[in-house]
């Protein structure tokens, strides 16, 4: 596995992927909102098509909120959801285009050249959203937190429950915390280059 | 712009995100295979549901593939997708779950009992994927490189083109290389903490 070929140095490529693990378990220790707002303040800098930046973050952080979330888990992640010190909803917002015209100053007609259509706005939405969540995991990782992704929950629970204005969905759950005691599941393979990369 | 509250250091901080830009012209270094290797093997540890692993990246290397892609390319990205010294295609494996058995050593039943239906696959396949696609546009810049990420081309002509098995669909084609001259449009806005974030 040579490293040489990178210009990051080791320690934060350990930090934010070789030594990152999905945590089961977490410590007590709170997460701040100065922690979340520093890490968003990094991962925003990431690439979206047409600059559209269609994520959205909602921090579960009163007990009734959680409670109201842990009901749309999936069995097997309700413990973890239950005790993690912070739990995210990744969403998106597919009223996205509404922004572009501050958001994109270079070409503010893309709004209604091409975002006329809610399928294609959700299409756009979802794919750049899910590109901005990876940033968003390796920026909780840049804290020095670990990151818990779920997807093992009721979509349409979550989205009526948390966004009835019906123009947002959740991509994917978070739990974001300090490792606790066992909190790694031995860490499954992975493909090898030759199986997922080619050359045309 | 607070960043005290995060782990990772400045200079990694600023390579992979503040002063990261999306590249528009690109100079003659050639990218090496060395170079991709090493990105894959770092960011392949980035987490993905049931570790579906569903990315898989085609290095355009020869005049031949790089002609038969532009072609599918929108206008405005032809110029940049012919003279960047790489150009990779980011598409998933919509048949990844014949891979859970090996690697999801401790629950390899998922395969079959949650991805026996094709659009179930595509929706895991689509998220996850461009989850990996953001882990890989990081890696890119961890390796000194700077990235052009495209999603303006006729997507059903290319998954013809280059994915002919129909398992296949392209998510992403990314420009890769150092910058060139006049690499950078001005930086586009981006969203604020508060337009993002909610706490409930």
């Amino acid at each position: 596995m040579t490293t040489d070929a990178l210009v990051l140095d080791t320690a934060a490529q350990d930090l934010l992927f070789r030594e990152a693990r999905t945590a089961n378990t977490f410590s007590d220790e709170p997460v701040t909102e100065e922690q979340i707002q520093a890490v968003y303040d990094l991962v925003k800098y990431g690439p979206t098509a047409f600059n559209a930046q269609p994520m959205r973050v909602v921090l579960v952080r009163s007990a009734e909120a959680r409670e109201r979330l842990v009901e749309h888990m999936m069995d097997g992640n309700k413990a973890k959801t239950l005790s993690a010190p912070l739990v995210a909803i990744l969403a998106v917002d597919n009223e996205f285009h509404e922004e572009l015209p501050t958001q994109l100053p270079h070409f503010p007609q893309a709004k209604d050249l091409f975002f006329t259509e809610r399928p294609v706005r959700e299409s756009t939405a979802n794919l750049n959203g899910a590109l901005q969540a990876g940033y968003f995991i390796v920026g909780i990782r840049a804290a020095g937190l670990a990151a818990g992704p779920m997807t093992g929950f009721n979509a349409a629970g979550i989205n009526k429950e948390f966004f009835a204005d019906g123009e947002h969905s959740v991509l994917a759950v978070v739990n974001i915390g300090k490792p606790g005691e066992d909190a790694w599941f031995p860490r499954s393979p992975r493909l090898a280059y030759d199986e997922v990369v080619t050359t045309v």
